[in-house]
């Protein structure tokens, strides 16, 4: 099978880092074009980028040149790693050209034509890109990735709404420095210390996407969930990995151990299944009182995993328990490129 | 004016270290002696305690020999740092033997006879001390001050019940390793990581203490402030100071601006104007949205105030903010010494 | 093939669970008993292990019992990640019983007829096991691994001295928190910190273990390398990964690019040629201003490469450069592997 | 007395944030300006200073107008935090206008008519100002303190010097992240790590300054101290306080108590007697197996002494110890502000 040609846009930056690490040998995709900044382009991308993760630079990727942010000729499909302002500039004219694009931006979440979509929740909003297509008269089409924080909280809300019905949530997040990508947090600010602010409408993002995403999918648009939303967004001195805890008033009462039995219960989508990103667990639940714990379970299913623990009653509402998930692979880029298998899978980018 | 004696339970902990600091110079109080674990006894202070405050020992301690943890015939007032367990056993013997003890611990602070005190917040609940002694035969008392997290939350919750009423609570914690004393957390559990529990009950404490506190004397009994508070704690690699997360549903609504005044206008009560450690301020409300932030603000009031950001409206109940406190100063050694600094202006210490 | 039974004394302590990891399918040995304390015997290893490592526990260790420290019937080789005390009087228990036993504890690594060996570098010391099972009537024996700064230091040194001869050396050391083991280091005492000792003869280690490593052997007996080394040890807030800076004065003067040409043309000796823990380098010499990093650099080669960089000229002596390697694997578990594989390809167990 | 009016070049970057707080009450000066780049020009101090100290913004400071680093009308002296560039440029315009200008600017260290001034270790230095003024035809003057690193480690070399001569030096740093000014370094480049260099000519600048500081003066030159350094120069996750390990070559053999005798022993020279910034000691012989420690010892003396502990034999040369000091204060700008005390009192700014 001839593999699909695709370009990553901000390649140099921390969420464009991990694209092409998980890029490399994917069974269906080769990277073809890495674009950057004026800074970068023209340059080798093993000398234009600053490699800040951990895993080293891809060889693949070392010589490649780096270009502008522009619509090539080969690439089908493009990962957007774009800050928000320049993605609501050039991710249109990729679409205009033909190509998919599957965003790690914010900028076009919330627009109603656009699917924020993790694949194993909500796979059918994918079909908003018809809509889309229509309005906008585009070939190609945009799909975005949650928020990071977003990303964990509403994988661990799938099973509890479908088994309970939710009608509210508290949710205070304790987040990874990557989320801020390179350079990004100053270590003055964060030595010895936590930040009770993550900026960017952080929060806003938090108590708006899940329900997005936990909405239902009717005449071409997304009801929301029903239900409301209030979160504290921190940042604390972690490398990857963002901690959430989460407190529920259900839909109707339930346990711990139907929580549990919830999670346990809850199946992959028929959509998603074979996709090659895929984790073998969806929600890994921890029984152990002091987990889940970033440094110890972010790479749980190679980051794809969402870790949840310490669940329990909750004395004002019904339930409480934490949610970990990995902010810069499922969070980001690994969501994005999911999104990209799910998409190839429903033949989206035939054409 | 000749100064009281006084004692230090448990003196080589971190909290006694606390207290052996605060106490240097003090104007009312001059310490006469230090107890610690078999392991120290006999030996000079300076020998047997492994300090591990940034600023130095004080002087006067440094050649004090450490003493086995019963009722000295010189001091009157003694300041408890045991553990819990020790607490329970000795501390009712100081008291038996005409002692005040100004306690640390948590072992006795849901006895219905003993106040959970904060100056500031709640001095009026010292009268119940007149029930312990019926009680319990005691010439002398025993007095705790709240667990470190539930300190800087009920300074905060104080103003705001007084001027809306308060129907609910959610508080999310991200505190620091002293907290958990010396050696604790180990250091492999917290670099690069978070700890989503405590441990110990601390969110049970989280969960009653500020209701105590808060709650009104009749008949000699505290009945509880009736308000519901759900508690999320986690351990964070912050040394000092614990920052708190709150969202409130309140008796009457109240807008940000409205919070704000109600801090502002919060004065001092009468019993405690004139007590030696009260700070300028009872609460610093900060307006940059990235405060309070425990390295920069912990010192605030020589780590005496609670620093209050992040007003804000909540989308779910009413208001939201975070509150910052100095765990081993106000939420534990400065917090007992303001104890026993407003128990000697009520003469209780005159017997 | 049949594989060869191991156990591993000491297996819930920090670099016990790196041997459990690294023995997860190994192709030569087979776990058949994990050993641990009073505390921890009887229990499964899944409930008595606090497993602090990032990656999972594997799942052939977590339904083995602990067992007491008692040489067993079935195991034909013993990894010790004992502390020095006991392994001193169990150790010898083992190598009577007639066990081969590779050995992290420093107890006999100053015996003269124990080797401290590293495959790499010097293979041809392990015939003093001949001399040792002479002297000490063993059908077994014992064989150590070098202290976790040593090796990466005489990996290093191997080629330097080999090609130009070393008459000085000045090393310091920034070593991370797990060389401490579990709970080890107080989060207290290295958050925003750095502890210039690290206690138990570490320098003294350092100065020493390298001569001997790179000494000859003659008559059954090792010449230690006729150089002196001076060495200051740290600890610093790392988790893994040991920074040595190194300054040379050399046999004979050479330039940096000679030095770089050194370590690029030192071949692997013939006896180790083959071990499935070899890695593919033995030293990954780095060319920017700023490496090696042990956040981006321990894991090169699987955490058995020792990473040089910085390789320019002193202006005391004659070279300096930085070298990092993982101290949990190469310096401890892993070299205690490799050596095993060593012996076992150099026929010491069979018996 | 009335205070002579003074100026803070650079005063929103984090040596100028030093400068803002040291010079809040001080005895002998009073800050009349304050300059920053042209982003923060026209804005209030409180406005354009993102301020990183724990301590709070001295409130003098907080509505002052930030002005363009241009000579003022007002100002008797100048304190330059200016970056080396435009020190390089700015500075001559000030001295030109008859401006004393306490540099902690690199740019000028290594000009032969300018002193590198630590009060305490070469006060007669400042004489080399006549002969500057003279080649220059300069009013005003410049003089300069040293690097950060190479303070601590100069006024422990001092007394050694003096007793028993010094041949060679070997010198390793582990330096905290405020040298790098703010943002400075990444959280993401030095959570759980370290960067093996600080860039910038760290070392060249450790290898030559203390050697000129401690050079003799004679017919208006400075005869550089006829020693070598050898330095390798580490970055770590500390905030505040570099931490020097020192290996020593003597002009003749001391014993470790000699050593420490000669540390002790050190008395300040009398043309700093009563300077207000001048520390109780000017170094502190701590005995501790593990000390110093940035996190511990880096306020001693209010930050302006330096902390040595470890004092033992060299096994290759003489002596070793360990050297802490505080690289924003002592290192910076309270070596600065001594400085200016210094030539005050000397008559330097009478003119």
């Amino acid at each position: 099978m001839k593999k699909i040609p695709v370009s990553i846009l901000g390649a140099t930056g921390m969420v464009g880092q991990r694209f092409v690490l998980l890029l490399d040998r994917h069974p269906w995709f080769q990277v073809v074009a890495l674009t950057g900044s004026d800074r970068s382009i023209g340059r080798t991308y093993g000398e234009a980028c600053r490699w800040v993760i951990p895993e080293p630079m891809p060889e693949y990727a070392r010589m490649m040149t780096v270009q502008p942010t522009e619509p090539d000729g080969e690439s089908t499909l493009a990962f957007s790693a774009l800050p928000a302002d320049m993605a609501r500039e050039a991710e249109p004219k990729y679409a205009r050209a033909g190509k998919g694009i599957c965003s790690n931006a914010s900028a076009f979440r919330q627009e109603p034509d656009v699917p924020i979509l993790i694949p194993d929740v909500n796979p059918e909003h994918t079909r908003i890109i018809d809509t889309q297509r229509k309005n906008r008269g585009w070939k190609g089409f945009i799909v975005t990735n949650p928020n990071c924080t977003s990303t964990g909280l509403t994988m661990a809300l799938r099973p509890i709404l479908d088994a309970f019905g939710i009608r509210r949530a508290f949710v205070v997040s304790l987040q990874a420095i990557s989320g801020a990508g390179y350079p990004g947090v100053a270590s003055l600010d964060i030595l010895d210390n936590v930040i009770p602010n993550i900026g960017g409408g952080e929060e806003e993002k938090v108590e708006s996407e899940p329900r997005k995403m936990l909405g239902t999918l009717s005449d071409g648009k997304i009801e929301p969930a029903a239900f409301q939303i209030s979160a504290h967004t921190n940042r604390v001195a972690v490398s990857d990995g963002h901690t959430v805890c989460v407190s529920l008033e259900l839909g109707k009462r339930a346990a711990p151990d139907e929580v549990r039995a919830a999670f346990a219960g809850y199946g992959f989508p028929d959509a998603v299944r074979g996709l090659p990103s895929l984790p073998k667990e969806f929600i890994e639940v921890r029984e152990e009182q002091d987990r889940p714990q970033p440094r110890k379970d972010r790479n749980t299913g190679n980051g794809m995993t969402a870790v949840v623990g310490r669940i329990r009653p909750d004395p004002v509402w019904d339930i409480k328990f934490v949610v970990l998930s990995h902010n810069t692979i499922r969070g980001a880029a690994g969501g994005a490129l999911l999104n990209a298998e799910l998409l190839t899978a429903q033949k989206y980018l035939d054409r």
